[in-house]
């Protein structure tokens, strides 16, 4: 797999004006190498060119991790001494004569730990932002990712399925939270999740991007569950909005309108159409509602091995979806220290349309 | 508590040879603000400086995150659209006066992401390694980040002794990661753990960095269990040696140089004494043994709210350690696709010696 991966990337770095690519511990790295490594206080470097095996600047005690692997890379191994550590950095830009080149760089991935050693290892070459050159790659799925992606639905709605009976009047969010990833875990995550579970109620809902906290439910709470699973690398991220007790008219007003949005925003999308479509599908059904100012974000984000990476279905932006982009519908309402609401699914972009990769119920369900 | 350590870091600016920190997403900005943000495709940036609230360039739909903070922080928020973000950065650091000033930065957590930005609108600024700025804050926990510490040991020594009895020949090494996991998450676990567990059995033991894989645990492996859970912020990081069925003779051997190694390197800490100290009590027992080569990485690192973090038991570093200060010890020796051992606590120097916080049995004890 990831053989072929690296031969694509070494086509594509032909024709996208950089000589090299440089990156660091993470996702695209993954996909191009099937290598893991934590992003630590020990910098871990991997360069691309076309036409060479690539080079990967790492930590001794990890060589474990390069050996055996299905293509060839070459290894520039250093100690635990932080002094010695740029000079091995030297040794694997000489080795592919790289000062004076344009290395490409992924910006929201790469740190300056990693890159001003390779500013100072190659004071002539420049640091282009590259990140097209892998997300162009990552960003249409193949059969295998969409199979793990199916998977992770799967899995996160059958724990919020077995969560839900658990939930009651008086619980904390945190509480909540930890029944819903052991559930996350015994339907079958991966233990590193893509990301910690939203739950919140009450006030907190209105916040989009709420820490669980000790707060308990209570009736009349909205309550917004925001989570995911990992399968084979590849993860979900849903929303559903629950009633604890019996809501407020208004809370199941906003509830119907994001319904709605949400079945537009699922319905806008297709291969040709741009991702400011699909955010103006829900928008204009909440602007109309006459809540447009407390729709806060963009409408979704592509989805794959990370939680946000391309394709963004935000205003303005005129990408066109293609067969095998994957990405998040979810739009909200938020009321500031009362109430707030959110439903996402995941979608795939098929040959001649799209498709929900979730389905569990969106309808206000009453808990607790 | 963040607004006495925003006082203290406006008098340590004072005298640090810089006139401003920034800090985006990640365990210093939590310390100092107690604010959480995802490390995601939009920028963060906090930029603190002697005298004046912090400044904060963030995402306009975080904004209930600054509101009814108990210190006064002034906010710089933005939209969806990438477009307009750098005017913002502009705004922040203009309002502050900072072009031409030295902004320091943290190398080891600085996205390029978030530092292109600054450098585009403060093009006259240096941005120099002020990592030691907050590290020297950081390094020494106080009461209550010591509470939170024992928190997490003890619950990750329940959650393992929880998980010993399900420990099966056959089961694979994912399979017994996940009991882990939901065993760290009921014995009181947050659920955004620090790092996930490392179970790694037979010749993947022989890799000190493992991910948990498919392989199924066979009679005569020796099982590495690396794990640890995260309280109130506060992180816990261990390791122990089990033998699945019975061990071979040289592998109890490694495993009873590696327990000595660990008492040796336990006891070798107390104020006043270099971290190389500590690594060279463990690592001469290890040389001695003839087995010197096969421990190929430091002896330890500091914990607190990060799983690595200063200071560092290594060779070479005569950092002195000092009351509060909180690190691992955890020799190994790795046989290469045969086995390994490794053996780890946590240590928080008191004020004349030194307290190992976890007590688990380090024995080479039998499982499955």
């Amino acid at each position: 797999m990831s053989s072929s991966r690296i031969s694509k990337l070494s086509v594509a770095l032909k024709t996208s004006g950089v000589d090299s690519l440089a990156l660091n511990a993470g996702p695209s790295l993954v996909y191009m190498t099937g290598l893991h490594f934590h992003l630590s206080e020990r910098p871990v470097v991997t360069l691309f060119t076309a036409g060479n095996d690539p080079v990967i600047v790492m930590p001794e005690l990890e060589m474990l991790k390069v050996s055996g692997l299905p293509y060839g890379i070459k290894p520039f191994p250093y100690g635990d001494n932080p002094a010695d550590w740029e000079g091995v950095f030297r040794k694997a830009v000489k080795s592919l004569n790289l000062d004076g080149k344009r290395i490409g760089v992924e910006p929201q991935q790469m740190r300056l730990l990693e890159f001003r050693h390779l500013t100072s290892v190659a004071p002539k070459a420049e640091f282009p932002d590259a990140s097209e050159v892998v997300s162009n790659l990552r960003i249409r799925k193949d059969a295998e990712e969409i199979t793990a992606m199916r998977k992770a639905v799967k899995v996160a709605q059958s724990a919020l399925e077995a969560t839900i009976p658990l939930i009651k009047i008086g619980m904390t969010e945190k509480e909540l939270a930890a029944e819903l990833v052991v559930n996350l875990l015994q339907c079958g995550s991966q233990s590193d999740m893509p990301f910690a579970p939203i739950v919140s109620g009450g006030p907190n809902s209105a916040n989009p991007h709420a820490i669980p906290s000790d707060r308990k439910l209570c009736a009349g709470d909205l309550l917004v569950v925001d989570w995911g699973a990992a399968v084979d690398g590849y993860i979900s991220d849903l929303t559903r909005t629950f009633a604890v007790g019996e809501p407020d008219a208004e809370f199941r007003k906003i509830h119907q309108i994001v319904q709605e949005a949400n079945a537009a925003g699922r319905a806008a999308g297709k291969p040709g159409v741009p991702c400011a479509n699909v955010d103006s599908a829900a928008r204009t059904v909440i602007e109309k509602s006459g809540y447009g100012k407390y729709f806060t974000h963009r409408t979704g984000h592509g989805i794959g091995m990370e939680s946000h990476e391309e394709p963004y279905m935000r205003s303005g932006n005129m990408q066109l979806l293609e067969e095998g982009m994957t990405y998040t519908v979810e739009p909200g309402i938020y009321l500031p220290e009362r109430n707030g609401v959110r439903i996402e699914d995941n979608m795939l972009v098929t040959a001649n349309g799209v498709e929900s990769l979730s389905d569990m119920p969106r309808e206000l369900r009453a808990v607790g």
